[in-house]
């Protein structure tokens, strides 16, 4: 595991930043820098990227379906980061972008997994795979996916060398494993229906199942690009973990207080879906025993047997014990601690764009919502 | 692709070999050399697996359901004949162990998510996964499995250094993503209801989905090896193609004739799961066109739309047109084309214990039933 293993002392931490920073986050400057660069980085990266789904056979079954979500409009935020941290630590843009276009493979390998795993019915505006073609071929199509990532993965050995090549394989094993485990954490809460959790719980779900491939592994593999291998890499860990926290409970939130044709999936989805949310799990820790009980027992079905009534109903104890502002003050300070690591991380690196597009990434994630 | 393009030249040649070789199959001496081999080489192979899954967290939603086919007994076939491969062409069995884990890895990770595609009930006498905990965990399984199959590959570069270790990384990269596309033919076939098959189509598939990771890539694999990538592969992959080719049919038919308690998976599943088998296309092209028709409408259903009395009655059709017995001819001309292959591709070198296993194995796929 990375670093931050005592996720509790992180927290303490987190919270004692959080205020005086979050008052900050009005600023429209750093939105406008960090929508550039995700645009230029992400088309460079689409642009690579397509061409692993656009000539495989079969087309219908497997291609096709494959190259859907990559085609669909996605922020591109791991690749670009990716990108943006290679070139901080002074490599060029080519030499990361194998790495790069690997890394939106990977992601879209999840996307399709999650789908089908979570029953989800939208995802970036449209259905979802498994509810366009089914269970078999969305398990099969984010096989591909996954398997597609090896190839740029590989290619690194002409741009990079064997040596930086086997090394970037390495995180993205642990990466992908840790991911994985995540997942599980997360399928097993909702087997054991489980209403006993607290923040810990959450931060320690999603610093494997999110910031591992979302945040930490793009700030470590540009730095091993950038470096080539010349770092610790694990000086960058606190810095993706926090920033990844922060976006992820800005994106769950988004789920259920956001705009839909923005956010691109069902609103409230994620209460359908019974997703322990950190808005969910403090509305464990605030409910009355008789709420409680009336809530275990709402999450009990699956995602079928759930009524909009018992759906609606949720959202309204999440808003009556402010669930909302509650994971909203600890985004911010989750943010701010992301900013804190960056200054403590990047300080000796040159001003440079790449370098000022990494340190308004922790108020963009705010400004999102 | 692999050399065999052209399906229909090779199966033309396959039938003219059969008819002199097959009649020699009764020998009792091949199987005792590969059942010993196979035990020995398995045994060790699973006693180097098995680690990798024993000390994951979580264990109950993750490593320990990951963890579960690889326990159950299997025929250890792939990781053998990799082993044997690399022995013969001069490794010793330490430089092949590595990946041998990892094609185990690998092979487990298929059958786990082949189980959830086809709604699969039963494995290696056990229930499926997807039966013991539901798809979201068993697709999280399959992932897991495939991605611990990288800790291996990358391994190799330090018992094989960089070089050989990224080749064999390319080699599976090749072979994971054809056996993904063969599959999605079978599922294309399966969703499209399709009656119109020929033998041609099936040998292809089985190229993709079965021989790529079963025969061929072990038989690569262990070349490369052997003589540290000193050697043009692609002599080798007709020896892998016919040999598992025939393998497969023959597993085909021990399902439809075998005897349940040592197949360990249920008896006339693959007809209850639609499945296109050399005896099905047999089937289409011997039917009435009434029958054609009847077939159509008894595998257009799911496997739970399909009745008991369906199944029976295909599974008589077969047995009406001798589609058991033409598949058999089929296995034994491909057996024998295996065995011509094989002394063209082994011939120059010495005569181990290791080759006079390659050299067995075509009749004891045959012998198997």
């Amino acid at each position: 595991m990375y670093a931050p293993a005592d996720v509790s002392e992180e927290r303490a931490a987190v919270l004692a930043t959080a205020a005086p920073w979050a008052s900050d986050t009005a600023s429209a400057a750093p939105a406008s820098l960090v929508s550039a660069v995700l645009e230029e980085y992400g088309a460079i990266t689409r642009r690579a990227l397509l061409p692993h789904l656009e000539h495989g056979e079969p087309r219908r079954y497997l291609y096709g379906p494959a190259g859907d979500y990559p085609r669909r409009s996605g922020r591109m935020l791991r690749s670009s980061l990716l990108i943006a941290s290679a070139r901080a630590f002074g490599a060029d843009l080519e030499s990361a972008l194998n790495t790069a276009v690997a890394l939106e493979l990977i992601h879209n390998a999840f996307l399709v997994h999650d789908d089908v795993e979570d029953e989800g019915l939208e995802r970036r505006g449209r259905p979802t795979l498994n509810v366009l073609h089914g269970t078999p071929i969305a398990v099969n199509a984010g096989d591909a996916l996954a398997i597609l990532s090896l190839r740029p993965l590989l290619d690194n050995r002409i741009t990079l060398g064997p040596r930086v090549a086997l090394r970037l394989l390495e995180e993205v094993e642990r990466t992908v494993r840790e991911s994985i485990e995540g997942q599980a954490l997360e399928l097993g809460w909702r087997n054991d229906n489980a209403i006993g959790l607290r923040d810990e719980d959450y931060l320690r779900l999603v610093l494997r199942k999110t910031c591992s491939y979302t945040t930490i592994f793009p700030v470590r593999a540009g730095a091993l690009i950038g470096t080539r291998d010349g770092l610790d890499l694990d000086v960058l860990t606190r810095f993706g973990f926090f920033l990844g926290a922060a976006f992820q409970i800005q994106d769950d939130l988004l789920n259920l207080v956001g705009d839909h044709a923005r956010y691109g999936k069902e609103l409230d989805g994620d209460i359908w879906e019974g997703k322990r949310s950190l808005m969910m799990i403090r509305l464990f820790q605030c409910a009355t025993p008789a709420e409680l009980e009336q809530l275990a027992e709402a999450l009990r079905p699956s995602r079928a047997g759930r009524t909009a009534e018992q759906v609606a109903w949720i959202r309204e104890r999440m808003l009556a014990y402010d669930c909302f502002e509650y994971a909203r003050q600890v985004a911010h300070g989750l943010a701010g601690a992301a900013q804190h690591e960056f200054e403590r991380c990047f300080a000796q690196l040159p001003d440079t764009r790449d370098k000022r597009f990494l340190a308004d990434l922790a108020r963009w994630v705010l400004a999102r919502d």
